[in-house]
């Protein structure tokens, strides 16, 4: 790790750029898979399935059978510490549920807007190097507290054609029934097109490579909505004297490990802190089972010392990092300058991984200084709004010269209209 | 208008096809034009502007003369219209500030989500063939309830190298300092890239053409946010034996004066309205400045009867329509139904001009069927929420365990250490 001391406010751009990552050459030879998806439907998604996972699946629906299996054998520890997760994801979500806001803004004219769950919702959640349960339960809980009546999971099989039982059981435990054993872009495109199989739904979420990236970049261009746009994961760790150096390398080493293309930066107003966290990194980094990964991304991580607390609260606003963790004195006052970031973990009890899992919060966060305009995952996210208005006889009277006003103001005659037909009437 | 009876379930996927719209072809000469703006600043804007708006202009900035002079020579009822109009905005506006939900999940594990203002937004109102200062109220009031430090404004400048007075007023009566007379993509390349002028934002908003709309998908490729994806506007109009014929034909006609690829399209269950209306719409539209426009935009709308109510609803819900009018008995009963739709205006007084200007919600809503899965634009969408974790050391006792099991199974051992070094050191 890169150590910097009071970098000046012209160098902060650079800092806070992450390692490049260019998928655009990517974009035909995917706009050529969905293509193919689309018109060949569940074939080709066992072609695509046999060419990129080698395994031939027939039938693309995970069956009930297996998912009984799954439940049956999987160890009851951690189906308890599932249950507990979801439980408290449940219990934070549950109260994002908007209300619906009644307003009279002028006599008889009554406006409402009231949240209403996204019909059709589909999930993806990769496979590759571990089986990520958790962002089952990080997508499916918010899906089934907003209502959505149709719930698409797809996650690609291993190489027996498998799916890992916890990821099954963390479905069935959210009320997920309908799971694809499909993975990557052919995943993406099938729930974004349809097949015999799989139904297409409105909306995707979740994590991917640059495959599943770009895959749902194009299905967001044909009219498929998503999540937020993907990147690798990232944390940033805000300290003062108060901090221990060996929590702050653990919270930095279990960002790293995620990926060679994670960033972590570490940010601190005491002076000996830099040097103490750099030796813990190395130190603990050296246990890892994914020390090269986690290496890989420490060459893109940098310390920076600031000798100011504002200053460097004003960079890691910059920075509008996906995970904050802020370990010193005055949290209250720190939390309340924080004005960009995905999540906040606060004081030093509060490592990353408990929201990662099972604090309660989301661990859907936008990544690449996205913070600076996107939310994570929420339960608004599986809704949407629409507004309401009635307008009565009488409220028409009183609003409507208005709206002839600006309407005849715009040059739209027909909007004039629209109302003057209703005054001359009425 | 052509008149279809009762179409089968199998045809509303065709029906339900708003005119294609190829924007594919203008992504590499816009992106060309981002690149210049991104190199060349405030001169490679000027040069756009010359050959775009033909007109030149030095100082991109719109003065505190031009505004004080805008305000001091627009016409007083169009001043008062504006400033009703404004008022009911921000009456329904300020109540969609979500307060922060505070939420204990297990003993000590507290955790929270706070809204907050996206720091730089960018709004684009289009120039073209009419004045559309609306939609400065609809982007600017609820930039300014959420907080929004910075608000930028840009709109082309007319042949005279001006900015229509309603458009200055609306803006500085919102409070919008920063106003440029630049349009199309080089506004929104602009807003993106930050020149010597203009501040770069976080987030853009706004409708516009071909341009426009494909220039703020490259920008959000690039990374800075947009408000959702644009299409031309629509209508969709649901009536039983209780409308008038000239209402409806009316509020068609507001929709199909907006631009020739406009659509509208009415459901009703009543025999005889389809022809009634289709020959009130014809002796409406000959009346109209903007004929021609609507004469164009007629042609590929539709009028469907429906012989059941319920199926007439799930035919609405289906189109997805950004405005919806509703024109029946028993209004509470239809719109509970509604799952589908931007805005939605009850009842025969109800017109929807009224939403486009002043009844207080928001005009700018999601077109070409995204209402599926997104919303208009409501106070929240200048916002971003964070949320917050901070957990005891005693509620670390309880919840790292069940963190350590999960991430022991998701094999992301640091994550486990992160805090498993907590509770021994503890």
């Amino acid at each position: 790790m890169n150590i910097l001391k009071n970098p000046p406010r012209e160098d902060w751009e650079e800092i806070c750029t992450r390692p490049g990552l260019d998928a655009e050459f990517l974009r035909s030879s995917l706009r050529n898979l969905i293509e193919r998806v689309r018109l060949g439907g569940d074939d080709a998604v066992r072609e695509f399935t046999s060419q990129y996972d080698r395994v031939n699946i027939r039938e693309l629906r995970v069956s009930e059978e297996e998912i009984s299996e799954a439940v049956q054998i999987l160890d009851d520890d951690l189906k308890n510490a599932i249950q507990v997760a979801a439980d408290n994801i449940w219990k934070f979500h549950e109260k994002q549920v908007p209300p619906t806001a009644h307003v009279e803004t002028m006599p008889g004219v009554k406006v409402w807007r009231k949240a209403v769950p996204i019909e059709k919702v589909g999930i993806y959640v990769p496979g590759g190097t571990a089986p990520l349960f958790s962002s089952v339960l990080m997508m499916a809980v918010p899906a089934s507290i907003a209502g959505c009546h149709e719930i698409v999971l797809c996650t690609p099989p291993n190489k027996e054609g498998r799916v890992h039982p916890a990821i099954l059981y963390a479905a069935q435990l959210t009320g997920v029934k309908n799971i694809f054993k499909i993975g990557g872009a052919q995943a993406i495109a099938a729930m974004s097109c349809g097949t015999e199989s799989v139904p297409s739904v409105y909306k995707i979420y979740g994590p991917g490579n640059q495959y599943v990236t770009m895959a749902k970049q194009l299905v967001s261009e044909d009219g498929t909505a998503i999540d937020m746009p993907a990147g690798p994961s990232e944390v940033a760790v805000l300290s003062d004297h108060t901090a221990q150096p060996s929590y702050i390398a653990a919270d930095l080493l279990s960002q790293a490990e995620h990926g060679s293309d994670s960033q972590v930066i570490f940010v601190t107003t005491d002076p000996s802190l830099p040097e103490k966290v750099k030796a813990e990194v190395d130190r603990q980094v050296a246990e890892l089972p994914r020390k090269e990964m986690a290496r890989e991304a420490l060459k893109s991580s940098k310390i920076i010392y600031m000798d100011n607390l504002d200053n460097a609260v004003a960079l890691i606003n910059f920075y509008a990092a996906e995970h904050l963790i802020v370990q010193t004195e005055n949290l209250d006052n720190v939390a309340e300058k924080i004005t960009n970031a995905g999540s906040v973990f606060l004081g030093n009890y509060t490592p990353e991984s408990a929201g990662d899992y099972a604090s309660g919060t989301n661990h859907t966060l936008p990544t690449n200084a996205n913070a600076r305009a996107y939310s994570g995952l929420s339960t608004e996210s599986f809704m949407k709004y629409i507004t309401f208005q009635q307008i009565s006889k009488e409220g028409l009277s009183i609003l409507g010269p208005i709206v002839e006003k600006m309407a005849e103001a715009e040059e739209l005659q027909a909007h004039k209209n629209a109302v003057s037909i209703r005054l001359t009437n009425g």
